[in-house]
């Protein structure tokens, strides 16, 4: 039988979504579509089997609560997903935690932040965290899992 | 029987208070007056009556908690009283909960932030509210509530 | 019979229109709405008389006849309501006259200053009056001498 | 037979190179692997097959070339996957061609250009195209195939 | 028998904790070294009866929380040792905190932050509390300590 | 009888000067040659006689005179051709007289004001104009006026 | 038998179109109009012809070949026009080629630059050429023409 | 008998007060003293008289007023003494009046700018008269008009 | 006898001469004028002789006995003038002694520092200092003395 | 009998103040308290005997002077504590004196130069130095050689 | 016989000309003087064989072509000297290209650059090159010539 | 037998080394080699004989020092050869001393100081000495020297 995460033969992978992500597909639709965060969730679970990843994902509007996730996921998981929203663009705490985590981290955004406030375009992830996919919609995800596949493939 | 909240008879108001606002009345007196919280959340309820609406008032010093809680107004409440305090010049996670609201929304300060240091000068919520009201003491709260009201009474 | 202004029974008030405002009603109506100032200036009167206050109104285009007029009320008047428009942004003279009145001031503007053009988030007066009442329309006006009597009325 | 490009069956893809990555797999090869530029365009060809889109490629060191081969793809492809590479930071023609195409685009970067100097982190293309990959190595290019490759299947 | 805090004869200190401190000894040992935050509460106890003064320590990675015990310091404690960590530069709520505790309060950090990321040398309390300790690793906490033992014995 | 401005088959035009021009002419002759206001004056009427415009010109060393003006072009005139002086680089008034005009209005400088001083290069007008001509004395005007000709002359 | 150019009977003019004006009439026509570049080619030679000037005109996305051809024109014409485009705001190479001309120089632009992206506020040729007509579309061209032969007969 | 002004045996001087000058010696009288503008003047023609030196005065709060009445000391006066007050900072207007003098002009404040906001430490006019005197008082205008006197006096 | 200095009779000054004033009138002539420093000291010794003081001089090059020079004053001067040439603009421990010293000081330069190198607009004395005279040469030294006579002369 | 300095039983510090510190006890006593800088050696001295240190003190205005003491410093002590006062902000060559020494350094500062003026929040030595204690006037003395003691004692 | 470049007997060096100084000696001779490039590349091939390099010079207006031929040069060429004039300020490709190099690169500039405007003050090559030579017009090559010859000999 | 110095058969040159150059060779020694200082002043001397220049060489940590000993080349010596090491960035008081000196001067940096902290990268002479040769090592100062003696062999 195959075990999942932190050397197992099934890779186990965080999916964290920040600040206001838990109202997706109710607010702005004609930006960020009709899917909810459930169905995104979904998606990554489906995409990640085939990918031979276990999935576990976490929202939360709490800076603390991220960091404290986060920090959990140093011990048990292969690689993190971070969607930071909001505090993308103000958390250093947020940005420690990555540093501490030692694992592949992948930064994505549905939006294309650069068309967006002159606030949004500077991140404070961006140098910590292995690489980012930005502006494809709910594709930012599954395109974000796919360069972490690679990336936790790597020996 | 009038019924109160989003499109009754009677208006539903939520008045946020931000971080250390508890301590109103406790601290800096000068300054600040002796009014508690308390204080002034029965002379927005005793206003709120004569304006024909009913305010709810609620405090935290959680970033997160304040996010989730103007979240839950959207479905709640017809208009929103906020006093971000120190949340005003650092919290992106807050303006993205106000940019989801889709109802009116009042911002008010106690004090002349203009008067303060200089990084009190910037507020992130600024650009995303109706209007203002700043430096009046408890007056800030009750003028924004008729403010408030009047933006609640358009078609 | 209650005599008025500087310490008579009734309170005085100097409003003061800064440039472009005789416009209202004419221009961007879509923005500012249809009335006009002579509308606003009723408005004003109408409320004064409410609150016990004698409301006498000013506009003029030309910075150095605000100041001119500014320095006149130190004598006669017992506050200011002040929307300075343009000349918020440039003018240093009347900041140096509103600085030398000794008297009660509350700055007003119609639209939401933070949502337009960068040059016109700094204002030079902020820092000099007691209060700002920003974005409301009409309002600002109704809601700034509100705020105005109250000051007033302090020992 | 399966036609291609402009609304063709099959779907026409032009894959822009910018300067020096001509020398790709040949100089620091500890930051960017191996793989040479071939490589890389046989990658792209083969996923292409799967995904039903025919690959182009075009690499010059040249900004004027750049720009006249961006200008002919508005009339023979359906999209563009372009890294532009040091232009990214210095060319307003290329932003201006990229403006004109009326193409869905994708920005790829190999490296993690957050975490290099200044002069790197400001991009003049990425508020002109739909999204960005970055930092993923040869991956920025599959993953950003796939993600035009679904920008290019929307109606 | 010796009474503790406010005014007793002892005199009682709270040491806070910022965001992701609660790793220390497992992450990047190298640089903090492998003393965990229970072995630098443990020298702080120590210290703090040979300086006669009772030692409570409280760690937490949300600010929310950071603000709360820091304002239930203000009626039970004597002075405050805080390392904010990651809010240093972010949180002026944290810095709200302290204006309002009216008690001694010096800052200390593991690392000099001088040199670090740009962003990590301006700290929003440094202008606030009464000294800081720099980059002395745990000996920053027992200096700081014994600088706040001094302060607090002044009259 | 062919009548002019507002609609009359004959358009009308407001040329304005601010503030110093009416020196011209008299000093720095070699940066502004030897023509005086009235000279200008006269080629721009002659000109406008044979592009089927009635010129009326308007200087005024006083920003709310100046501003009064164009607020009356708005009722009379069916274009405006203005060289703001002093005034295009400190007046947010002017720019708001012309916001407010829903004319056709072009800018001119005599000198190319991009070789002078560095707070010369600021215009408060020239993202407000429909368009500017710079640096060539008095051709800057007589081109000014052949380009609003051209601009009124549009349905 | 009039002679052209460089101090025969005619003067000779060279017309330099920078990058992506070779799509002119193709994009974005809402905003350049339906004209192409051939049509303001024919616009200028016959405005040339009126006003006593041969006209030739140079269209390069290259910015190595702008500066060759500008040099070329040293020895061969009388005066340029340049609407360098994207060039504008990026090359010191046209300015150093502009610099050595020795001729004067007109720079236009179809649309206002000071409306649109703040990078475009900027432009390096603006304080070395003798004079600029912005904003006027087409017109912008043939108004610079007039400028140029004006400047071409002064002695 | 002696002639006055231009070229005459004696000097003729205007002394320009910029905006709110009028209201001195009736506010701040603790910073500015209790001397009025007349005293001042008073001052200033019983000094002049003394280095031989006609005085005329003028104070208004009008930016257009102050241009216009400097224009007329081109052709009256030999030299003059400014005080620009709040107009120091913000008018190019009066810095284009006073480089078109072709006079010595001598600036003077009152009070030491360098010591209040930090708006007030730039003056438009520094780098275009001869000389500054800063923070003496009263004693600023008879120092400035001593030099003054020395600089008309040089040939 | 009158004593001086230090409450006697009469009072003593100390000039200070900051680096590379001991070559004026040898460099830069047409700049600075013939005199020599001797030729100054002689000059501010005889002015002093007429209002009652007794002067004293020092120049060097080096900062250190700038400042030691200047601590000196404290006990045996009653006043300052002081010329801090290059150190102006660099030298935080001569306004450190300067804000020890408890003595009026007046700063002087020969030249308009405001003219000159931007670096030289910013003074770090300027806001520590009772006034300045700038720009008047010589004069500059003598008007200084003037209005330093005069500030010692206050009760 | 236990040698002491550069790896004896016994280790040598030096500490060097200064410009302006030979005045301590002199001026702004309120501030700075009442000790002399003699006070403080000796406070210094009896510290070290109690930590195994000798301590020598060196204090000068002069940059050049204390460069050279530091430089001296390298063959004969075993560390450094180093109160740079006023340049600390202005002096690179200071900085590079403590860069060669290679040995433990020590940054002290009485005061809290973050509740000070804007130039002296900047430290030209923090990067470089160990550590730095802040704002406990001559405790930050006493404090830095404890620690000083501590990384001197490190293998 | 002595073979040439790439680890022969006798080195091999490529010089490189950026765009416009093909123009050199004919035009602002008064800054650059009247020598050519010829002359400079004469005086660069007889200084080569003094020092026992071969010299290889290219010029090119075009940031392309100078990228391409900076390319070939790694598997040819032992050592590169380069002029890159207006493009020393812009090209971030010619940067990344000397990146790739992997050879000593010495830079070169006929005038001294921080003389001239703001924007040439800075370079985007001087951190990625080992040395600069600049101002001393012709000089500047052959003094760089031997810098490089000194840094291929080292082992 | 020949004279030297100013004007004399031979020319006389003066070496400058600023702060901390007395080190060279004894730290840092990979950075900048085990060349002491005699060592390069033995260099320069032989070098010189070479090039008909006698050449003296001066080093001094102290700001003032070094200006006092440039005041002294203006009457002896023919050149300046000067490397100001950390006063480079600091002092205005060496700018002016160079700028009075009448000679040329040449800069020269050991190190690429544009590799180094950004302060290191404004130099606050290389816009008035003649021209700067950085980035060679001891090179650096004979190649500066050979640029000198061309430089004092001009007419």
């Amino acid at each position: 039988m195959p075990e999942s995460g932190k050397r197992g033969a099934k890779k186990s992978v965080l999916v964290v979504h920040g600040p206001n992500l838990n109202l997706l597909g109710q607010r702005e639709t004609d930006v960020y579509g009709t899917d909810t965060l459930s169905d995104i969730d979904r998606q990554l679970s489906s995409l990640g089997a085939e990918l031979g990843c276990e999935v576990e994902t976490f929202q939360s509007n709490s800076e603390g609560d991220l960091v404290s996730r986060l920090q959990g996921a140093r011990e048990e998981k292969d690689g993190v997903l971070i969607n930071p929203a909001a505090y993308t663009h103000t958390s250093v705490a947020i940005r420690d935690a990555v540093l501490a985590l030692g694992l592949p981290v992948v930064e994505v955004h549905l939006s294309n932040i650069h068309k967006r406030e002159e606030f949004r375009h500077r991140s404070l992830l961006s140098d910590v965290v292995d690489g980012q996919v930005v502006g494809f919609g709910v594709d930012s995800y599954t395109l974000g899992l796919r360069a972490l596949a690679n990336l936790m493939a790597r020996p």
